[in-house]
């Protein structure tokens, strides 16, 4: 069943790009035009078969019935003006970004069946040339409604997020980016302040332990630094609570305190075995 | 080509088993018997046929002509010391400790023969069920020899790693421990924190990031108290080192300065990139 026929997919990235993939394997829209600010980008995606058409110009937005906005935050709210007044009147329109509260209180304002989504399906690969369809499958989504989504709309979004095997959550914007903060912009700082502060020339003799704990922070710098920004206050507290966290630990090595050593790490290991 | 006839490995975990079960299979030893402090552990060691025979009793040390001590960090000096007027005169013995000055200066004095080794072949996975000979393949092995340590003793211990697959290093004990504060136990400590600080609830909601980022949480309390402790002086200028980066990230996301947020994530970025 096609859920959705016409649809235009703003960013043509990895997100983008995977989501023309799996929609069409999956058969559920008619017809998918791509955009890139990159011109080239758009042609890759083609090429790749993740989109019918590759466009160059907003205009083609106004017969959409799905639009699909899959580039960085700052440029999710940008170009959403941009286009809410030449979109048709019952066209869907939804973002993929990380944060949801900043882009869902100032899209919902303009464009009336504007409904926030945040598929946790991202990666430290961009691009077209990691399109990958599976991606969302196995995967978390969060929706992220308000009190006056139209409420058949957020049944249609939910179903296309669960048709491509993603398994969906809806929370309050805000209480998305309280949970972000936590699960995922802070181990991003936290990544990216870890292998910053390891001296280069012995990047040849670590462990699969700092490759893995550090893989977070090969991902893209301006897509991060926008994420950090849009998401300050909530980030800057967990920033915080990490930071207590962390000098507890080192003042019980410190003070070779190894009993309250050993309880905070055996406490951390058994949060972590939760996580599978 | 056999290069040890009788092996003694004590400590039938992880590390100790593996390395039992991979000695067998490039047949570079003759015979192999295991110690375990839990007598049940040497015998799963022994089903698993990582060694040929479980010992009950440090006695059988008496006519091994290699001994690798696998246990915890703390544990290899203690039971070091108890077989050191054990063993035969040019007995070998080498640990897999993955500190390695407080062993060494310790052990280099009353064992003439002693090498220290370490594999960086660990895994938040302990014990007999996860054995595994092919760890040690494409791993680096760190050996910390001293002034005084036989040359002719160092290449065969090299050459023992080396067929087992390993890359090896030589650094001496001090370089190795500012080296692994740095590469390993570094990234250990952040992970431990930074599991330790997420809200338990709020774990259903993570990414593969935060998974990735805290694998090596789930490692053994009691095994990483020690090593923080046995390495202790480094390790607490290396989290220095961490806290000042975190803090300067923190500090140009408090500003919303984005220019200089970004400057640091890119560096983070290409510097990740190079460890591959």
């Amino acid at each position: 069943m096609k859920l959705f026929n016409k649809v235009v997919i703003i960013g043509t990235g990895l997100i983008g790009g995977s989501l023309g993939l799996a929609l069409k394997e999956k058969h559920l829209v008619s017809r998918i035009t791509g955009l890139s600010r990159h011109r080239r980008n758009a042609g890759l995606a083609k090429k790749a078969g993740a989109i019918d058409y590759a466009a160059v110009s907003l205009e083609v937005v106004k017969d959409a019935d799905l639009i699909i906005l899959a580039t960085p935050v700052e440029a999710i709210i940008e170009i959403a003006l941009k286009i809410a007044k030449k979109i048709k009147r019952d066209c869907v329109v939804i973002d993929v970004g990380s944060t949801k509260e900043a882009i869902v209180s100032r899209l919902s304002r303009v464009i009336p069946n504007f409904i926030g989504c945040h598929p946790l399906s991202g990666s430290e690969r961009r691009g077209v040339v990691n399109l990958e369809s599976g991606i969302f499958k196995n995967s978390l989504c969060i929706i992220t409604p308000t009190a006056k989504t139209n409420k058949k709309i957020l049944s249609k979004v939910s179903l296309l997020w669960r048709r491509l095997g993603s398994r969906v959550v809806i929370l309050s914007p805000e209480v998305h980016d309280r949970i972000l903060a936590f699960t995922s912009h802070l181990p991003h700082a936290v990544a990216f302040s870890l292998i910053g502060c390891i001296p280069a020339k012995l990047l040849s003799l670590s462990s699969a332990g700092l490759r893995d704990s550090t893989r977070i922070s090969a991902s893209d710098a301006n897509l991060w630094g926008e994420v950090f920004l849009s998401n300050r206050k909530n980030l800057l507290s967990c920033l915080s609570a990490f930071q207590t966290k962390l000098a507890v630990l080192k003042l019980a090595i410190e003070r070779k305190n190894k009993k309250l050593l050993i309880n905070i790490l055996a406490a951390a290991k058994k949060k972590r075995e939760k996580l599978g």
